[in-house]
């Protein structure tokens, strides 16, 4: 069970710091994350190369891995990042974007898991579903599953790595250690809009700079995420003006949007 | 000639079915032709790594191939996720970005042509010009001939390639073995948005995924995007708005609205 | 000090020519920075590819270097890209995006602004403090200094290189020669956009393709950025919003918008 007043508080810290977010993410929706991170207050950096991945890493308060549009290249700048932030014990979020779509992306992963395992992973119910079992197939990149049928995969996964899984769809499951957040808020123009799952990564590591609960800041992002998009959703004509309407909510945020429109259990 | 009727069933079974869309195609223009691709119904996915481009076409229901961006590691990634759709004889469309501009692009055509003849090619005047003649000089990326002028070129390159070919512009020409179907719908806004017709080529994908009559599919698709591009614009301020409204208009679009703006011959 | 008629007038040059503007820039923005370029006038196009990067700044008016989300491939095809343009004498606009947050940005900046140096280097206030003085450190991509407080620097920088510097921020400084033009338009939202700045560059290069006056050319598309963000921000409702309507207002721009809206010093 999560409060708004809690929700608001990351949300004010956010705005004040503002963190530094480095993202090592895929192509297509780095102006999208990087624009929601701006419109929630933090600032984003996005770096890949494995000649700077550590000195970005060193100067931020979260990093943000996304394995969407991998390649070999890409990979290592992630493995000197991850390192770097353990060292520094700075959040990393990780985003198995299509894991079990393809064997390179489900192993790619598992070995980025293993090797550095992350703080908090956030994922569709195919993709978390994946990384617990090989019988599930995810197809490309959208969820084929609800996330209710997978709330099961996100707590064997959560006690695999350690970490907290934030297992989003139309009803959001934050799980860690027995403990279970659930978060009701969202629309469903959402997954009409490509990346919306990728930018709550992203909002997941700029909650994780200023909050060192990580299933609260898991749970306060994706909180945060449904609620802009209900208000966005508002006032919408479609999924193309969905975009600049849910990055319009997120900057003009209030508290009293957060009490009045928060459904979590 | 085409009929709104089968203009709409095939909108109706990108719904239903939705076609799974592999794409590799370029930088500027991926976050646009993944929203037009959900807002037309399909699942679109964005995978170039040669580790798995072929286990994502084998997932797909169509293959779109964009040049633009192009350099040595992304052509192999497309030469085995088109090696593996003719295998599995799913359709392939094939976008000539910028061919004639540069020798690498338009020799990167005539290899991937030749290597991996594709289903469709759908480009702009110039681009379709410079497959046909190396007299054809293309500047950038943006047209600077007539669509009216290219129609001849489109009919030779079907030909050589034995494809459908797509060539947009005020007039769309949809040429093969003889057959020619024109779409007069569109507007003057719609060349001063980036990547439309890269939108237009992966809009190509999900109707070649549904109708297994390439010449009627790639005519299809020119006519839903000609369609919402009137309907956006007709409320929309600029290029700007322009986007976000031609996504809404995709997304929104009903048969009716197909009945009475389809402008075909 | 610049007078409306002349930003105006190049404004209608951009219009009437259309010049070619060639981009090496980063994943980020290069969306933006197309449709910003199309909005003003002129044509884009992205080519980073060492095997077409020097034949597609052979067919440019302008060449924009920006080393975004750099790595050694992209470095390979700036190289050789400025060597054509300096080699053509088409002007070279560049964007040290991040210099100062790490070493591998900074040293990339000064390894290829000594060996092609460029015609403008447009950056904000911590870019361009950290290529004059390895004291100055960049937090990620966002300026964490006043332009006032770069000024200086600015000038240094111009001696440095003998080029043109457009300092970005709450006032803009264009240098170069003892001369200082002063631009005071803009908005505060406006760095709540991502690659906005990079947006500035780009149209930089629209502007010096059409005037080869640098230090006039930096200034007018300064103005124009400054002008059209005042515009769209007057009836915007946030940075979502604000995107599209500042591409409505780039495109909407009339010589009145310019004559009444302009404060340069």
């Amino acid at each position: 069970m999560i409060k708004a007043e809690s929700v608001w508080n990351d949300v004010v810290k956010i705005r004040e710091t503002p963190p530094l977010v480095h993202n090592i993410t895929n192509f297509v929706v780095m102006n999208n994350t990087a624009n929601a991170l701006l419109a929630i207050g933090a600032s984003p950096v996005m770096a890949h190369a494995e000649e700077e991945a550590a000195d970005m890493a060193s100067l931020a308060g979260a990093l943000v891995i996304n394995i969407g549009t991998l390649n070999p290249q890409w990979i290592r700048g992630m493995e000197i990042a991850m390192d770097k932030a353990r060292e520094r014990r700075i959040p990393i979020v990780f985003d198995p974007v299509g894991a079990g779509a393809t064997p390179y992306r489900s192993q790619t992963c598992r070995d980025l898991l293993s090797a550095y395992p992350p703080d908090i992973i956030r994922g569709n119910a195919s993709e978390i579903g994946a990384l617990v079992s090989d019988a599930v197939m995810t197809r490309g990149v959208d969820s084929t599953l609800s996330s209710d049928s997978a709330a099961d995969s996100a707590r064997r996964l959560s006690g695999l790595y350690g970490c907290v899984v934030s297992l989003s769809g139309s009803t959001d499951y934050i799980v860690k250690d027995g403990n279970q957040i659930l978060i009701f808020n969202g629309h469903p123009l959402m997954p009409k809009v490509t990346g919306l799952g990728c930018t709550a990564t992203a909002l997941t590591g700029a909650f994780a700079a200023v909050n060192a609960d990580y299933t609260a800041a898991a749970a306060h992002a994706m909180a945060v995420m449904g609620i802009a998009g209900e208000i966005a959703a508002s006032t919408t004509k479609g999924p193309g003006s969905f975009q600049s309407d849910f990055l319009d909510a997120l900057y003009n945020l209030r508290e009293q949007d957060v009490r009045e429109l928060l459904k979590a259990g």
